[in-house]
């Protein structure tokens, strides 16, 4: 193996282990730490991600990468990766260290008040830190921006999403944006002409729920001696492919919530369980980026688990769980209140079809306020006009407006698009799976997700990030990535079936 | 600050950071981690653990202490926290980074064979593994050796007991072997001249036992907004001053086990917790050793809470827990309970009488092992030999003999006679406390610990490494260490009480 790319693949790995210690400090801290430990533990992960910066930006990597690329001698994967590291160097060695610590600090303190803020649905509490955020922010976006040769938030994006870039969302959500109100309209007129889907009466013993959705997690194909399932506040999917760590939360009054929400993280975990096991813990074997990931498990949870086929398997399940009885654990019932749209305030409980619309606020907010556009003072009337227009309702408080998610307060501005560029990119990619091989669909409706797994395995996972997102997904599907057929799902599930 | 000083102090700082995230990686392995993860978990610590080891025996180093030490103008505790780093950095120079390396996965790989080997009693499937880390610990303890110019066995102890040597140990442990089998036979027969302790009858649900061992911990002093108790196979006490992490095992045929248990580990915790906060992630500011550290678990368990005055208070609490009723609930049967002696096979199941033996046992095979003067294929027959030699019993199989700790296998060679020398400072310093200020026995009869851990915070906890083992203690109870005072003990509770 040449010489200078063998040095490379050597820091990386010892890069990789320090993030993976550092995502396992994160784990404990969602999971399991008791309050006291918050400020060493911040001590902690500061600590190593400073050693993680130092080495991804030491004086001796632009003559490696240089070497690297000079030698040559590399295969198809080893050039991928020898690409990626430069991609990851690029955005480390862009941010001066005393900003990368700044922005650590603004971040973690804006965090904090925001979390009473919330509470508080008090804005004007959390605008001064927020403007530190947004301040470092900006000067993150333009230290990357000269580094890429793109505009300030597309340097920000394409921390999350390489090579992601406006001009390409753009036309995607504002056409989105035209179309949702007139669909919307049309889906909650079917909707109406129907029964109202009624929730199975409760109580659901939180125990029976963990024994439930740990059997769901492992019919998509978790196996828990290589995997966690826990409590927290905000369900995640952390962890590395050999011990895979996702998190939900119970609702003693509706299980399905947790159900729906294990079976996403789920999606995450078997992404990042197939990931090129040769490739473990260099830039190329990582997962390709948040589009891909958040498409796994909208995959799973959104076009499998809430299809009929899937509920038709799983209702019996469930019943069975609860030992329940009555119409409200018919099929029909269940899978109707799985796919139940409504016009709500809040990102995380929305379902597919206005989940966008949450996004693309977001995103055209948070543009705005980068920009200078959009002063942060005005940003509460800002979000509940841009609300107003796109869903029709306006939010009675903060805290159920501009406050509700994390993302900006602890400084990942940049990174909503890819929650709804995963969601058109699982439409894409479920419908060519199904087309591949009709063991698919078949399979779910029997709870064999192993035809699934083995094709997502081979067309997605194990490609790690030999592709970019939009080769990778071409290469799948057989056709460029776009919205095409998430609309097409969402013509089929809610306006024909 | 003097510069050469305060760059160390930073350094120092730095090098704890990294510590502490290696332990919580080691608490998640033993508490929580899925079996999967072992073989990452492992290079994630030990990449951490060689950034640590480069950090120490950075180039600078040598340079910065001795421009430390001759700068001056340090104060008393400076001048001990700069003590304690040359001697921090004496043991991390003395091994190669390779090495350090090597030892790391070998003593990983050794342990996870033998948790196999133990269940089935198979002491071959694990003797090629071991045979690799005691050929590393020997070549680590050789390095040391040099560096310190003392001898190999010394220098291996001295990691866990600075300024511990085998001519201090010898003639104690030589002694106490020569005086054991008289001594056991009196207790033995004064015990069969009493009725015989029976176990209140279970089974003791494990949810009623967790409660029961929370509310212990929190008598001693364990604040849980600051701390975890979980369970684990081998119990342990790990995490740092503002998040403890406890561990217990429960049996549900008897109580006293997780409940003794638990308050043996509070008391490490407890040590830790009142460790020096100004002195936070600084040399100085750490416990002064192992024997100190056992030393403080053992007075809380041994010393302290197998006491009639303890058992006294805690009888009640304990039969109210678990609704319990009959003679097996007194005070007296309690106490005979706690304090009952038989020649047994498992040291961590060992009473304070025979505990010594089984530590002498480990202590002059460990030295045979290590000096090649007993191949490591031999071991099973001799620590049979010597356990019928020092407590007149032999063990039916190897899980119940050399098989059954954990240390050897895990690379914690040197550290077993610091168990023993532990006891013998517990019952030294208890004596001291209980001399010094008489609310501190009176306390412990109402199950008021603070007037004892007010004392320990003063005279052993608050003072870190400033002095040594042997100085702490002689500060503390005003006279050098020896064994009188766990004579004294045993002689007053086994022969008179």
């Amino acid at each position: 193996m040449p010489f200078a790319y063998a040095e490379l693949e050597d820091r990386y790995r010892r890069v990789a282990l320090l993030g993976e210690s550092i995502g396992m400090l994160s784990w404990d801290q969602s999971v399991m730490m008791p309050e006291g430990g918050a400020a060493a533990r911040s001590d902690q992960i500061a600590a190593l991600a400073v050693i993680r910066h130092s080495m991804m930006t030491d004086p001796a990597m632009p003559d490696l990468l240089d070497g690297a690329e000079a030698e040559g001698g590399l295969d198809e994967w080893q050039l991928a990766n020898l690409r990626e590291m430069r991609r990851d160097w690029v955005h480390a060695a862009a941010v001066p260290s005393d900003l990368v610590e700044a922005m650590s600090k603004a971040s973690n303190a804006c965090e904090t008040v925001w979390r009473s803020a919330r509470s508080n649905a008090d804005f004007a509490a959390v605008l001064p830190t927020l403007t530190e955020v947004l301040n470092l922010t900006r000067r993150v976006g333009e230290a990357k921006a000269e580094a890429l040769g793109c505009g300030m938030y597309d340097a920000l994006l394409d921390t999350f999403e390489p090579d992601g870039r406006c001009a390409t969302i753009d036309p995607i959500f504002d056409s989105y944006a035209e179309f949702l109100p007139g669909f919307l309209d049309d889906v909650m007129a079917r909707q109406a002409s129907k029964p109202a889907p009624a929730l199975p009466p409760g109580p659901f013993p939180v125990e029976t729920q963990r024994m439930l959705v740990r059997r769901m997690a492992e019919t998509v194909g978790l196996e828990f001696s290589t995997a966690r399932l826990d409590e927290s506040l905000h369900p995640f999917s952390g962890g590395i492919p050999e011990d895979s760590r996702i998190t939900t939360r119970y609702d003693e009054s509706d299980f399905t919530l947790a159900m729906m929400g294990v079976l996403h993280e789920t999606g995450h975990a078997m992404y990042e369980r197939a990931r090129p096991a040769a490739w473990r813990r260099q830039p190329v074997g990582e997962a390709r980026g948040m589009t891909v990931h958040e498409s796994q498990s909208l995959l799973v949870e959104m076009q499998v688990c809430r299809s009929q086929g899937f509920i038709g398997w799983a209702a019996e399940i469930m019943r069975n769980a609860f030992q329940g009885s009555g119409d409200s654990w018919n099929l029909e019932n269940l899978y109707r209140l799985a796919t139940q749209v409504s016009r709500g305030f809040i990102r995380v409980d929305a379902d597919e079809v206005t989940y966008p619309a949450h996004v693309i606020l977001r995103y055209r907010l948070e543009r705005a306020m980068l920009a200078g556009d959009l002063a942060l003072a005005d940003l509460p009337s800002a979000w509940n006009d841009g609300l107003q227009k796109l869903l029709g309702v306006t939010p009675p408080d903060d805290r159920l407006g501009c406050l509700q998610d994390i993302h900006w307060y602890d400084g990942a501005w940049g990174y909503f698009p890819t929650y709804t560029l995963g969601a058109m990119a699982a439409a894409q990619i479920y419908a060519a799976a199904r087309d591949a091989d009709a063991k698919i669909p078949g399979g779910i409706t029997q709870g064999d997700f192993r035809p699934l797994m083995t094709w997502l395995g081979e067309n997605v996972h194990g490609k790690g990030s030999l592709l970019s997102t939009n080769d990778l997904i071409e290469s799948a599907t057989g056709r460029p990535f776009d919205d095409t057929a998430f609309r097409d799902h969402l013509h089929t599930r809610y306006l024909e079936n």
